[in-house]
């Protein structure tokens, strides 16, 4: 048993995720002290680089920007992390109910009708995603209605063919990593509505939400921003316990430390946020809300090869099957690397699914996969290594956190609103960019910002 | 700061509900020494009897048993608790779809197409229940299609007239405490069939899970199963951390106690017993299963009058309403004491919504509903007290635990299996009677019996 010790901040911090980090270095900025709590050995969260060969990082987790990731941007620049634009010149090769290996071009010739019909329902999807205020979707005129019905439900009133229809749900799986079925449509909107429009959201290229990458990999961004607020951050300090009064906090971690502060910043994901013992307890609406927040599921599985071989046949990389395991693919290489790398995504129920499979089967089946979409020479990579986030003590689920259906409606306020001296950041609490990187900065700017004004103001 | 302590067992349990408390007792009758850790400073978890007026027991939790609860009659005549039938003389009031108030035989003669069209789609419940295996209904013939609709989808399908389909919500969320929008329609099935048959679930007499009571309320069950073993319960020692081996526990309790054993039963809900940290962690399957079983929400409200005066109006002093606050209500008389006493239950949106008003606004609106059906006599309670769950820290939610769409499918295989030297009661793992104390029993039973089978087997 590790003896008590003790360290004094003006505002704790639970979570050196990129939030958590960025609420730090935020209320330094403003002569506050912060002190992060780390329960794992590293500083990222969800975000994790491994060089899984020496000098080839691999994106385990988050990996992409946006064009309009504005904060991002100006981040990478100013911690001076360069950026390279996503590789995709080339086709993408499909497969859809029954339809075989098809090349884009082909498929989209063939199921023209279809693709158009689904281009409709984008701009219906828009419609009513601006409707909803992403600070408060449970005031959009329909919340009710769009919060009772699931994704699902919404989409198999479309009325689209079966190759939409699959297309649609592969999208939307690729984004929320939970099947359609276990997602309130409302959320889906706030979802559209947080990240512009659904030509952003879906799309990987031309202003979509994956256009850009980060030279050295994404982790140079919470590695170096670490960097700077080193002294303030502690590894391997699991928070059990915060005790909160009305102008303190005692934040009690695993092996006995104990953070005290005016304020604390809880910046891990919902549902580990309600891990925590809180004295006094929280509120019941709060406690029902992070009991209803599940991570979703995912899993990256990259393909390491000595070349890029698919694009001099003409691919850029992207596979989209509903045969699978993977429903995805991208081509993942490195500037200045000759390696090919794939990445294929498992999420949603292919994550739980394949999650059972022993790895080397699992590669097999993602093996004879590459092969059907660009060939033989496919067969024989490297280097193989996935990852799943649910077996991460401390992660527990990816991209974010879900909404079931009544979630927004009946618990919604309950999400960012400070309980006294306590305040929630991390992505899942943001209002622009909700689960992405760039969500993580606007949650943990917010947040810090409220402590500010309630400590400087 | 508390100094650390510590306590060595055979076999230590988190929780001193019903279930908890029955393992320890089955562990000790095997030979075994059992030590119970209680968060609360009370044993009895989701029982809960308080004397508001002095010598009134009134049931802020758990109330009544039936016919088929085997266990708990057997109990109760163990430990010398009394039973007694539940008042059920008189007519239901109904105002349902715009009828007006209107007494039973009213209701029933007016809607008799309606509840005939009902009592049908009971019978194709109990049909399709009856393929649900209770311990594992993940391999029902139709579990994936049944787990990806929710009950609201089935119900809506069915085809009924407006006063049939919200009877059948009424009764539905009467059981499960959340709209059936939230509910997996395998989940519901699985219901039913722990309990036998819809008309065991959802009937208030005559064979239903609502017969019977406990003189001097239903505390004294778990009282004075503690008082048998009240050396082996330690209160006030919430769970924080388990670090498990092949052959030892270490289970860390807020305030420094830490008791070792050999095994580890965590008697408490899943989304309770998934906010303890365990050292090693535990698989993803399990950590994203808690995630996904959410509490429901329950409130009970009592008015307590200087006599049952519905009673010689020819009122059973049921009502079932649509306009509420309440959908239910109850009389809830107790022997050898002249009160009348009416319980009003608030289940799933209503005791969300309600929790959000003041308690004198909620005794306002839920008096008049009582007016409403029961005559101005009900205007004047001499007492009035509700109780809401999700406040309750080591609670937060009743009556239990909640499966959303593909949760069983999913994940339902990690609810009750041993993981190393940890194992799994509650009700909420029960394969009979779950939700109820009966499940309780039998789920503590079934826990304690593994254990016995791994140490002195």
């Amino acid at each position: 048993m590790s003896q008590t010790s003790r360290r004094d901040a003006d505002v704790v911090i639970v979570g050196a995720g990129l939030s958590g980090m960025i609420a730090a270095r935020t209320v330094l900025a403003a002569g506050l002290q912060p002190l992060v709590l780390e329960a794992d050995e590293r500083v990222g969260g969800r975000i994790l680089t491994e060089e899984v060969i020496p000098g080839l990082p691999v994106e385990l987790g988050a990996q992409w920007i946006g064009d309009t990731h504005h904060r991002m941007f100006a981040l990478a620049e100013e911690l001076g992390v360069q950026t390279y634009p996503q590789y995709d010149d080339g086709q993408t090769s499909y497969e859809l109910v029954g339809s075989g290996v098809l090349g884009e071009n082909e498929f989209h010739a063939r199921f023209a009708d279809e693709l158009a019909a689904l281009e409709r329902v984008f701009r219906t999807l828009d419609e009513l995603a601006a409707e909803v205020p992403p600070a408060a979707p449970w005031l959009a005129p329909h919340a009710e209605e769009w919060d009772v019905m699931t994704a699902a439900d919404w989409y198999d009133a479309q009325g689209l063919a079966p190759v939409a229809r699959t297309l649609l749900e592969i999208c939307t799986v690729g984004i929320l990593a939970v099947p359609t079925v276990e997602v309130s449509f409302l959320h889906l909107l706030f979802t559209i509505q947080t990240c512009g429009v659904t030509a952003e959201l879906f799309a990987e290229s031309e202003g979509g939400a994956q256009t850009t990458r980060f030279v050295g990999g994404t982790s140079e961004i919470p590695n170096r921003l670490a960097a700077l607020i080193s002294e303030h951050i502690v590894l391997k300090a699991p928070v059990w316990l915060i005790e909160h009064s009305a102008d303190s906090v005692s934040v009690h971690c695993r092996g006995g430390l104990v953070a005290t502060g005016r304020r604390v910043i809880v910046a891990i994901s919902p549902t580990l946020a309600g891990r925590i013992m809180y004295d006094p307890p929280l509120p019941g609406v709060r406690d029902q809300l992070t009991q209803r927040m599940p991570n979703g599921s995912a899993m990256k599985a990259f393909f390491i090869y000595d070349e890029p071989f698919w694009r001099a046949d003409g691919f850029n990389g992207q596979l989209i099957s509903d045969i699978g395991p993977a429903r995805m693919s991208n081509d993942t290489c490195l500037p200045g690397d000759d390696h090919g790398i794939i990445l294929m995504f498992l999420e949603g129920e292919q994550a739980r699914d394949y999650a059972k499979w022993s790895q080397d089967d699992r590669r097999e089946a993602l093996t004879a996969e590459l092969v059907r979409h660009f060939g033989s020479r496919a067969a024989t990579p490297e280097f193989y290594v996935d990852g799943e986030w649910s077996d991460r003590q401390w992660t527990r689920g990816c991209y974010n956190a879900n909404h079931g259906p009544h979630v927004w409606t009946t618990y919604g306020s309950a999400l960012s609103e400070p309980i006294g001296t306590i305040h929630w950041a991390s992505t899942d609490t943001a209002t622009f960019w909700s689960a992405y990187m760039e969500g993580a900065v606007d949650a943990g700017e917010r947040a810090a910002s409220e402590v500010i004004a309630a400590l400087n103001g």
